[in-house]
């Protein structure tokens, strides 16, 4: 058998090698448009920084090792222009020479490219760039070399904003981040990424949110947002999103569906036979809504790959989807999600809740022990979770994959204090913040709890509820609710005589906890109360303008 | 209603404190024996090393703030001398005063008490320790302040006798570590508790195993082995298990089981009406094998504290059994388990599979990775997971912990792959090692792969079978195995000729994915073909007087 297969790095490169360990005689060639067909994509933002130090550590494997090892013809620096469908043939160009090249199946696995928005004066902008592969980073390490101390500025605050945003401020640049979306990293909900926005502009990024770039002047150097505000900048990296690379697919006659991506069927199978594609240029099924999604992220990438090698082979398998996991650092931050945001999930179901929790990475008598804000995100009635968000310095990532392996397993809420994790000082809580939110969730979904989200929180006191604040006189003297009725937790219960049974009341303390304690006195003792989700920390990150600081 | 809680600690306590958020107005009474209701009993060893430098750091909470804050009425230094179940009241005695309390529902949550074995010379032993509590903690630090530059043994190499080993070491004594089962950690594996051995006699520590401590003389400064060696000790600590502490359930006919734990139904009810009970002391349902078990661990006894509190306040909760999962530090490295050993499975099933794989904790390329060693056994039919290990300098605890949400959610070794978690070079790759050890695992339930284990590769060996090791020449230089023939995986295909197709072949190679490549093209070209699990570097860990170093 002969399988050609366009496009290399994580999908196609996948595919090419699993296909030799299971078909040891099939010829296997592999053609990739760019010098390097397996790269770390994902490590380009730190060669920038100079973590990683060395622009070899970035190139995976060569065509002679793949060679060596796996039998694969790799061919670099050729382009498909063209695929006859009818003769099962691709045509190809190497270095200004056509050839055609036939194939029993063909692979497709062409990515997706940075989104290029229109934009008046980026024609003529030279210091204007994208990041996508090794070709694009050599560009800017080289523009790099003449601006070391100048203004930088990346359009788009998602994930390869932020790392290059970082990056660039590391090698000592001033940055400012744009983004058109009200807050940076429009995956994540406002109040979570509101942890991130802080943390940037802590270490000295400008960060401009609520505003597209719309024009360039003066070969780049000057940006023109959309108020009209005109900013310098001596290098632009420009980071709005990616789209499928569809071309070649296109005009082969590959039907396209959502944003241009490939449609195929859980085989992969375009509607064209013997041509497949997998990687970030194919629709694949949002396993949580079912419905069509775009994912651009290496693990779904290298496990579509594999699984069309087990198809091709004849061993069977399947793409039951995707939901979606990702992690990005912003300087000593992490961020992370998996799932669905509150605001997808409230787009697609009814019933939605949340919750917000605090949490130590470990147990808090053991030295280093530092702060996870955690939300999860279900559904109220059954308990279901669409996705879950976290922010902190240490463990994001882990509370995130348990989560991940959660929602992929269907545990809903209930199952997560079942959880056993491991636990030593070092390493974790007896109860682990998994297991705390799993708790706080049940306890909404049983009515032991009401809540009331950041959001939510004026329009109630406008309707007259009361904020309960029941933090210390010492916390109070860090920043408080104005008009908030202060009562310690410690002494609620010898001052319920200061509440009026009539009122509805909202509690709040520093993460939610005391107040979650204050709120189950206070329903037991007959008083409409429900709880400020997150409470003042939560809230006095994404809001800090309505905070009194003394 | 009045409810009597005897034992605080983390099941009394998560039950006195879920019954106060649910039951305001209930009386809850909390007796404890010790002088501390509420501490941080794992933060002990490490407070010997001075890591957690402050002794009131491990003090979670007093008398005062739980009346404060919870209502209550915890009781230090009153032992609970009998239960009269007619009557429904204990006798408790504190500072020499008796007195009698009534209940409604009684909590029995003792705990476990440190084994200790019957051993000639032990009573006349004045610098013998076991480490369950503050004043054990206080009696160690005493005699610590007289024996600084001393030697010091530790009888029992399991969680608590590690910790104990390396903070006993970090405070400048000289160790000696005894452990009567034929390896340290004892429940896990053989090859996968070599690599903690190896990391403690790094750090100094002298590792006997396969000995038993048999009896003391001069007053305890000299330990006499069951081979006859002797020893001086200037300070030892017995850890060699801990047992049900049921003295009290027993005297008043609460039915007891495995071990003299104390027999409860799911939901904590003994055979007394009215009496319940949490934590170390009960038998359990390990949920793997469905047998009793008894786990002393504090997540699954915080969780039963909580659920027994739902119970009684008429919410309604159930035990679903536990799983244990568990983690050590010793000194760089890490070791965790989740579920059944490979010999604890192979105890209860039939078609058990284990493999081993060796994985970074994060992308290769980005700065500061470090080796993961990871176990995972399973069932080579159903793919039902049984247990996992894991070896390594960091990430063991992410590992362990989703795989153990794996084990939890009843998910398969074909489900790993699937599993879809946070990605950046800072924190893991686009297949993390928990994917590809599903796909080691699937590909061995497939039958595209054949394991011999290391225990089994002398026997082969034996029969006639021959060891191809694919490793580069100079990765041989570092040792190898006798007789193995040698052929590096990527001149493999053109020296096929020097293969025998009537004999069987082992391959190896450093860490298994080069002889599991080797594997697949000797496979398909008709060779009869297995793999050694683990390959070199888990067989030179755990047997390396076997292993040629020139």
């Amino acid at each position: 058998m002969k399988i050609v297969i366009v496009g290399g790095v994580a999908g196609g490169m996948s595919a090419a090698t699993r296909l030799r360990r299971l078909m040891e005689d099939a010829e296997i060639i592999v053609f990739d448009k760019g010098p390097y067909v397996s790269f770390a994509n994902c490590g380009l933002p730190f060669h920038v920084s100079g973590e990683i130090a060395e622009r070899s550590s970035l190139l995976v494997q060569t065509p002679e090792r793949l060679k060596g090892r796996f039998e694969l013809d790799v061919r670099p620096e050729t382009e498909v222009l063209s695929i006859d469908v009818e003769k099962k043939e691709v045509t190809a160009i190497s270095q200004g020479k056509q050839y055609t090249e036939s194939y029993d199946k063909l692979i497709l696995s062409p990515g997706a490219k940075p989104f290029v928005p229109p934009m008046e004066g980026l024609d003529n902008a030279d210091n204007v760039y994208t990041l996508r592969n090794i070709p694009d980073l050599d560009k800017i390490m080289d523009k790099l070399e003449g601006v070391s101390t100048g203004q930088a500025t990346v359009i788009g605050a998602g994930f390869i904003g932020l790392e290059m945003a970082e990056s660039l401020a590391k090698k000592g640049l001033k940055v400012t981040l744009i983004e058109k979306a009200p807050h940076v990293l429009p995956p994540l909900d406002e109040e979570m990424a509101a942890f991130v926005e802080s943390e940037l502009v802590k270490n000295g990024i400008t960060v401009i949110t609520g505003q597209s770039a719309q024009s360039f002047e003066k070969n780049g150097e000057t940006i023109i947002l959309e108020d009209g505000t005109s900013l310098q900048s001596d290098l632009t990296i420009l980071s709005v999103g990616v789209q499928p690379e569809n071309d070649l697919a296109k005009s082969a006659g590959v039907e396209l569906g959502l944003r241009g991506g490939i449609l195929v069927d859980e085989q992969y199978q375009t509607n064209i036979e013997d041509i497949y594609a997998v990687g970030d240029a194919i629709v694949v099924k949002n396993q949580i809504t079912n419905q069509d999604a775009l994912i651009s992220l290496a693990s779904p990438a290298n496990r579509q790959g594999r699984q069309l090698a087990d198809i091709i082979a004849g061993h069977g398998s399947s793409n039951k989807g995707s939901i979606g996991t990702a992690i990005v650092r912003a300087f000593d931050l992490a961020a992370a999600s998996t799932g669905l945001s509150e605001r997808m999930a409230r787009q697609y179901f009814a019933d939605v809740a949340v919750v917000h929790t605090t949490g130590n990475d470990h147990a808090g008598y053991y030295p280093g022990a530092t702060s996870i804000t955690l939300k999860l995100v279900f559904n109220s009635k059954t308990g279901a979770i669409y996705g879950a968000q976290a922010v902190g310095q240490k463990g994001v990532d882990k509370r995130i994959d348990i989560l991940a392996t959660a929602i992929k397993a269907g545990l809903t809420v209930f199952d997560l204090p079942e959880l056993e994790f491991t636990y030593a000082p070092p390493f974790g809580s007896a109860k682990d913040p998994v297991n705390m939110i799993g708790y706080a969730a049940s306890n909404l979904a049983q009515g032991l709890s009401d809540s009331v989200q950041w959001y939510e929180l004026q329009e109630q006191l406008e309707k007259g509820k009361i904020l309960l604040d029941v933090r210390t006189p010492a916390e109070l003297l860090t920043g408080r609710f104005p008009d908030a009725l202060s009562i310690p937790l410690d002494s609620l219960r010898e001052r319920l005589d200061e509440l009026d049974p009539a009122k509805e009341y909202i509690v709040s303390c520093h993460s939610g906890l005391r107040s979650y304690i204050a709120e189950r006195i206070l329903k037991q003792k007959g008083f409409k109360v429900a709880n400020l989700d997150g409470a003042y920390s939560l809230y006095n990150n994404v809001r800090p303008k309505e905070i009194l600081h003394d």
